[in-house]
């Protein structure tokens, strides 16, 4: 588990609707930042770095330099610590089933 | 998976450290709002009931009353749709035994 300091970091991270998207984008694969502003052509690409920017920090992306392009990653790490900080492992079977059961319900 | 509106809120009542430890202290039981009063005696009855508020809101806490008293449930199916939404299931079991080995190496 990450210090109190860097969960703030990565709650204010994923706070921003826009910043939850690209996650969804980079979970997909990772990619480029330029095929990320293609991806959001209505964001300018200066908005895109400063989104990646706050990812990075929060460690909720990890980039990688390959010669003149920047590969973003999806780290899953801090993602999986905030479930098994508030989810025991024996729990979770059961709450999969629940949100399994919610989404049928819903949908 | 509930709405981006809904996401804002229950990111922004993550974001905050004392709202954790609320979490954290309901994970182990539902507890009466005195009980959890008692637990943080650094923080008067209205901050407590602030944050609560803030949580219930955010669908990550679950009141219910029992005559005077009300019981403070932790409600896990937000945190579910939280891990469920970046992390897969096949990918889940893998991305346990790496935070499971960052923990061994952080000792």
């Amino acid at each position: 588990m990450s210090s109190e300091s860097q969960q703030d970091a990565i709650f204010k991270a994923l706070a921003h609707g826009r910043r939850r998207q690209i996650l969804d984008a980079l979970k997909e694969a990772p990619q480029t930042t330029g095929t990320l502003c293609s991806r959001f052509p209505d964001m300018d690409r200066c908005t895109v770095m400063q989104h990646l920017k706050v990812l990075e920090e929060a460690d909720l992306v990890i980039a990688r330099k390959d010669g003149r392009e920047r590969w973003n990653h999806l780290n899953s790490l801090p993602i999986q610590d905030i479930h098994d900080r508030w989810i025991s492992r024996y729990a979770g079977n059961a709450i999969s089933v629940l949100s399994a059961l919610k989404d049928e319900l819903d949908g």
